[in-house]
């Protein structure tokens, strides 16, 4: 088993029969001790936000599998901390698609001019690149087709899926009484079919969830939407 | 005659009849000294800079009134260094929109991860937030639909003319040998039937031309633009 890259989250081992084993760490982004899931750089180690990271991956995954929705989970080991997955091929050098409920975060920095913060956004859609020298970068789809990284049809495909899948999240979110503020998603082209898939995880790490008016870090994400 | 508005490289004048009076003043946008007009600061003084910006505002201005397009513009006294205008109202606190048709300046910062220096794009359109103290943010149509500042219609509308006028634009410097890399815009709705229409200045303020491989600054693009 050869390991085939080294994330800021995720160790990525290439496994004999063609898939992949995500080995999930304890480390999460974020910047001076302080969790942010935009930031880029790792932030803090938490003993055992790997585990609880993918436990809530495999959770979604599962939930998304059931609803027929693409991706790349075949398989989740919670004592290993690892996840199997089919290869996939992402766009470009990778994207990040952002879907936002409410405005915070980079959103805010950006159009606090006109937005307030925590304000209500309808299922927002961007794209930003990955690219952490530029501190990813969004990108409007005319610049995603011009730059040959998106066709106008993926890039529609790709919007499509993410306002279903961060419903479909937000959904899950709501029957523990949690709101979704915002969530990230990567895609790539799954399979034989290449078809257009959600990869990577969707844990804590991923998204600002609130309850009760107050953020809720990855851990107790995971711990209120797991326990019974 | 009330100066209503002191701007980095503009005066507004409110004059008795409703229309507006823009003083053009010799200081350009840039940054220690070097021109640059996807800067947000006056970066130096040229004696004659405004004289020569309304000179090819003019020039420009009476072409788009010959072929049809929506402006501002009335006339310009040139010794006065003076342009009259029809009172317009901007989108939201203001809008730039650009028009590249080669990747340098802030577009070449953000995604050089995939565009070359000067590569050449098809007329991509960006718009911006007039926002000084976020470096004047890109967004994308939804999230100007979004934060209620255009709506789906009104982008559409701003994006066709910036390409027009753009492109016309172009080929008015390409008469001369030169070739034009970018060009922002700003819009407002104007007069009784409230029509889109291109405001603010044309000038080598608003955009990057070269000759001959060679950055062309303002004050030469006029002199080359309007001598015989």
């Amino acid at each position: 088993m050869e390991c085939v890259y080294t994330g800021k989250t995720k160790d990525v081992y290439s496994l004999e029969n063609g898939n992949y084993l995500l080995k999930f760490k304890d480390d999460v982004t974020g910047e001076n001790g302080v969790f942010d899931p935009g930031a880029n750089t790792v932030g803090l180690t938490i003993e055992g936000a790997g585990k609880a990271g993918l436990r809530l991956s495999k959770f979604l995954f599962e939930i998304l599998r059931d609803k027929g929705v693409p991706t790349h989970y075949i398989d989740a080991n919670i004592e290993e901390a690892t996840m199997t997955v089919k290869p996939a091929k992402v766009f470009g050098n990778g994207l990040e698609v952002i879907c936002r409920y409410r405005a915070v975060g980079s959103f805010l920095r950006r159009y606090g001019m006109y937005a307030k913060e925590e304000q209500p956004l309808d299922a927002l859609v961007e794209f930003t690149l990955k690219d952490d020298s530029r501190q990813d970068p969004p990108i409007t789809e005319d610049a995603l087709v011009m730059l040959g990284i998106l066709s106008s049809e993926e890039y529609k495909a790709i919007k499509d899926l993410t306002k279903k899948i961060a419903g479909i999240v937000k959904d899950e979110l709501a029957k523990k009484g949690i709101e979704l503020y915002d969530i990230k998603f990567e895609f790539g082209r799954v399979g034989k079919d290449k078809q257009i898939a959600l990869i990577d995880e969707i844990s804590g790490g991923n998204m600002r969830a609130y309850k009760d008016g107050k953020s809720i870090e990855p851990l107790l994400l995971e711990k209120l939407m797991l326990e019974d």
